[in-house]
């Protein structure tokens, strides 16, 4: 198989990041074609990203463009009928995370890729092709801490987007929705393990308009999995220092911390504050090397055939335990996770 | 008022940790008597400390030693009862935390110390003496961080000490008990609110013989307080590294982490392994002098009259929580905790 | 200006890192000939790369091909000439460092990059494009640091890589040509003065075939700059945790270190060593996104016209520097460099 | 042997230091006498020290103090003959380092030393009994790096300081002679080697002054050993972070690395700067415990007649070693150096 031709859905902040990585930065990709709703958007496609086949329209792109493959970075809700409307055309699939929004949805997408076996679905969580996060599953693999038996993680958004975050407080599903799901989904991959019951809280002591809307700065969750493994998330809109993803493994033979310190670089400042390490600004700063290999990675897999890691079974079950919390956090108690 | 005479009642591995402070490295103390019910035990006091006053019976020791205060680090279950005869005796009292082993002891030394306000009462959480805890008190009090509103803290056993702790397992009250105290007075100290809401799970993955004791090899509790603020506790025995203690306070302005790399000292190692920081065995190594500056102030205490920033009541509370979350474990649920 | 053609000399290990960055991982170039007189390199091209335009000849290259630009990552010795034809072909040119290994060569390139001062011409000192050193340049440029006054640098090659410098070491040119020649051009970058005078000695402690090839293991240079400002230069080939290299700049207000432990990414182990931060191995793992970087850079002022932070008297002048440390370490004294 | 009995020469603030350790802190040592031309310093002893049999002139203290060893804490130059008079008059002696400021008045000391190999002499070199330093030379002694056959170390202090150096810097004797006399031992400990040739070199770029008094804020220096091990030294004024002393040894089989990040204690702060350590603001702070600790192996020397790990020989060399390098500075060249 040649290059793969792709068409893009959806050119926000995150599609043109994808759609300049397959334009650009996949030697087995080409980006032929573009689709969105806003104007401005396939203009762009046009001017930066040379792509002349535009439509407006997603199902008309499915019907006419010459494209082997899709990646659909559309808002969520509608992830999950580009999802069946593409593989149902003979379409290899990418869809950004989240699978869907309601566990029908997810039901709705998992039968499309058991329709069709033959075709590539590739789901995007990204931070499993980070490097470090690959290596810290790879080294566990290997047997270096031994067997997992407890995460912690913690996403944090830098403060400066704490005021576009609260604009998006009232609609964005409360912060285990919004930002827990990577951390989740990280949860059940290292350990190998569902989680079956979850406690959960949140916290605002910063920004009163987060509650206001219903929300919560700060969320922490506890779960415990099928194995007997534990789960700890803490997830926040206001870090001081920039945006702190960090994740520990630990294990009955070691511990792996990813990322303790979200440094910028490999510099070390020696000033009037101290020894200090500046800090990454946001998620494309940090992770802009992991959506780059994850599209070669589904690029790979559509070219030979092979078979994502992460499965669209993954998407429900991280969306399922997103619910799961939210609710625990709501109602302030203990919810059982059934999938 | 001169040098402080101390009687010491207990002489296991801390009393003779204690004992040494007191004996040759606290200025303005002198230890003139001790107590203990282990003959061995008396016959170091007299060799190794130079203390000839030595006693078989604790209230023996009250009613003739020339002494002005007493340093308790007796079993736990000894505590109370001895705080309320020294007090009672006219001594100021030093005691090894925990305060009690059951409420109503705590309640009984609570009125003994209300009863004598005239004498120190020093109860030894040593860790708030620490000089990187007490500094970071000191940076959250200065608005480093602005409000804290969230405790993460972690304390690993090192693997080596696991042993020793599947003997005790059975009669040690578990792992929240044995181990959680420390983590859930920090907590406290930190936010300045009380926990009122518990949320607790046990694991066992290495050592089998811990859940056969009834007991657990890894705890993880999440707790809500009176205000608000959010902590995490995660205690554990089976660290490959050392002995591990960390504790990160998360508040409005910035977050304080206290000994993420649980390091021997400041030596850095590049060999075959990579850049190795090795870490500290276990906790008299890593807390030599904060049970040194604890005493040291206890004895500033007794001089100046004046009164310790630890009371009897954080005694109470860490014990009723310690109990709250060790309920919340063994059924498996939620449990408010009521003071 | 559309895509810049390119036509690569030299497809050994490093040409083939900057022939795939060419091929397919710089938007804006096309690879599209390639030179060698390997004719196993010159397959590679056909089979991987897809040039089908392929030359044995480098003058035939030039004469025949439909490119813009020459990329040149032949032996150090054929730079120079090759810089010239190129230039005088009207192509402009990427030439990997040094510049040359005759100070008469580097004038013979410096004088045809001023026949043609249309024709970009760039040195790929590619560390000067790691993200780390760029952001150190731009943070010291702000001020952060003040005025900078001295450079400590090393750069130590992995003990695995020591077999083969043994082997390479009669024909090297000693260390410093071998492997100083980076930390020259930082040094003078950072410093923005050239050093006058030098001395330097070297080691022999592991290996000593080393020592009986007439090289050392180990060298150590010390540099004064016409502004006064110092320098140190470290260069090793046995490290036993990796590839090392470090760099701190001292300024009037501050330091900064880049890279004082060469970690492999994000991931920190804890396990019966300590904590552990694992090393790269060499230096394609450590540069790989600099090699990336420059490239982008001499493709972007292809385009643009714009002019490259390195200039062919940097190369001059690094080379002089570097013979002139051999100097200064073969006699075992001092060396007054003059340009 | 019971305590020991110790008077002091010397109160000023090295003086009180160590006269505190004498006094409070070394179960084993008795400060029973005192001495200094300054009478407030002998008020000072009185009144903080509780020591009541104080002395204006040195020869009277040795002549009728109940004392079994002095511990000379003078300036400079009053080191030598304080140290020959308390041999001759039977004295146990610990002297603060330099030996003295010339080779004569260190050979009349070694002399005294012969003299009387029935007592313990004991130089102050003070980081050797830092805990980490005294790692690093246990871990070396065991393997861990191989042979040594580097030593990189840097000493600055803080910018805080300046001003005083400043003041000092026309009768300091310059800045390798003032500062890097302990970069100097500790180079000689680590490679058990003693340097041969040096060159050096100063610099000034923030405060004329110290140039204006023909002294340099910033030296460097680098040293060739008798075994064919290399040294470099790195001594400045102006730290912004605090006070930085790094030393690094490299071996065979891996490097060790001491302090590089003066921490000031095991707190990392996120805040808006990144992630920061601070670090300590001078030597009082780093080196508390190493003062202590030094003085407790003087007194353990004192009591067991061992032989203190620093000889009479050492502070000769080192301030040999420390002449050379000035010499070299000052001339601008290479210097040998004979012992």
């Amino acid at each position: 198989m040649g290059k793969v031709k792709v068409g893009i859905a959806g050119l926000g902040r995150l599609g043109k990041l994808h759609a300049n990585n397959l334009a650009f930065k996949i030697p087995d990709a080409e980006l032929t074609a573009a689709c969105s709703i806003v104007p401005a958007e396939l203009e762009y496609a046009k001017e930066q990203l040379g792509v002349a086949d535009v439509y407006a329209d997603y199902r008309e792109m499915l019907e006419k463009a010459d494209i082997d493959a899709v990646a659909i970075v559309t808002t969520s809700g509608e992830h999950c009928w580009q999802i069946e409307a593409a593989l149902d055309a003979g379409k290899h699939v990418f869809s950004d995370k989240p699978l869907g929004i309601t566990v029908e949805e997810c039901r709705t997408a998992e039968a499309a890729v058991e329709r069709h076996p033959e075709l590539t679905f590739f789901l995007g969580f990204m931070r499993r092709y980070d490097p470090s996060y690959a290596y810290a599953k790879e080294k566990i693999k290997e047997g270096a801490i031994g067997t997992p038996y407890m995460v912690k993680a913690a996403g944090i958004d830098p403060e400066a987007l704490a005021e576009g975050a609260i604009k998006f407080a009232a609609t964005s599903g409360g912060i285990f929705i919004d930002m827990a799901i990577h951390d989740i989904d990280l949860m059940r991959w290292f350990l190998e393990s569902d989680p079956v019951e979850v406690y959960a809280a949140g916290a605002t002591f910063k920004h009163p308009e987060f509650k206001e809307a219903g929300d919560d700065e700060t969320g922490a969750a506890m779960y415990k999995c099928e194995n007997g493994a534990l789960g700890f998330v803490h997830v926040g809109r206001t870090a001081a220092h920039g945006y702190h993803v960090e994740t520990e493994i630990v294990g009955t033979e070691g511990s792996l911390r990813i990322s303790p310190v979200p440094e910028k670089n490999l510099c070390m400042i020696y000033d009037k504050n101290g020894a200090v390490k500046e800090c990454v600004s946001g998620f494309p700063e940090r992770f802009a090397e992991s959506y780059q290999l994850e599209m070669a990675e589904f690029i790979h897999c559509v070219q030979k055939g092979a078979k994502p890691d992460v499965t669209v079974y993954d998407g429900t079950k991280s969306t399922q335990i997103g619910f799961a919390t939210t609710k625990a956090w709501k109602k302030g108690g203990i919810v059982k996770i059934e999938y």
